[in-house]
């Protein structure tokens, strides 16, 4: 048995979650905040068989994988004037951080 | 040293960390949602040498063992016809998802 | 590669995440309650390389030590009498609770 922590933005927690429930990977998900991905964020406890590790590393790579996304910035609030020219830039969004641990015993009560 | 993670339902929480308090195990409670559970949960973090690690665990299954109740359930929303009937049904509630795992090092500063 | 779990004071947590940062360290905060700190709490989880691991046990240490700090404290509510006298007293805060576990795998997608 093993548990993997990842910890992913909070924006791919919907589709990660759906993937591991059609997947039949069971997960519970911790609120958490900052580090890692430089965003809000989520961290995946999950519980897995040995011989399911890949499948559920890829399920996370497949729902999350780091990526391009072309956002048009807002006018700094407070900043009405007409000097600001929003145009769109490319931010990198998703991603991954991953933690593997090797469970000793698991129970269900 | 060992880390004990129980994923329990939040009504069975209280119980479980007065029971935990009253042997004297330290817990912290991570906030949680969804996943193992199929309902509002928590998630405990304790810390407990290996010679109590059977009492902790014997801890968890009493104060959190899945059991059947009887609810009555509401009406849906909007749902205010004369044709809902509530009856009540047997669910199953409570019980815990528990991983221990290994503690190379712990520190208490 | 190590994963440090380090359950602190809420008070102490925003200057462990300016520190952590400041060397360069990753670490995401999961929202936490009760338990090892006697108050509210937050834990952070840290991936480390093993040799950094001493570092970042300081980094938490100089954080989070423990310490007297004088408080006052206030009447309790709904006693408005004119007995109550307030008078300062020392109190402990601060303290960390640190497990290091074993990261047998580590992903960065
Ligand atoms: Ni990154
Ligand atoms: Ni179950
Ligand atoms: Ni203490």
């Amino acid at each position: 048995m093993k548990m993997v922590m990842a910890v992913v933005q909070d924006k791919d927690s919907p589709r990660l979650a759906q993937n591991l429930v059609k997947a039949g990977v069971r997960a519970t998900k911790l609120a958490s905040t900052g580090g890692f991905l430089h965003a809000g964020n989520t961290t995946f406890m999950i519980g897995t068989e040995e011989d399911r590790l890949e499948e559920v590393l890829d399920i996370i790579r497949q729902s999350c994988r780091s990526r391009e996304q072309v956002v048009t910035p807002m006018a700094p609030m407070g900043n009405q004037m007409e000097s600001f020219i929003p145009y769109p830039v490319s931010v990198q969004v998703g991603g991954a951080t991953v933690f593997v641990l090797d469970v000793e015993r698991f129970e269900h009560f």
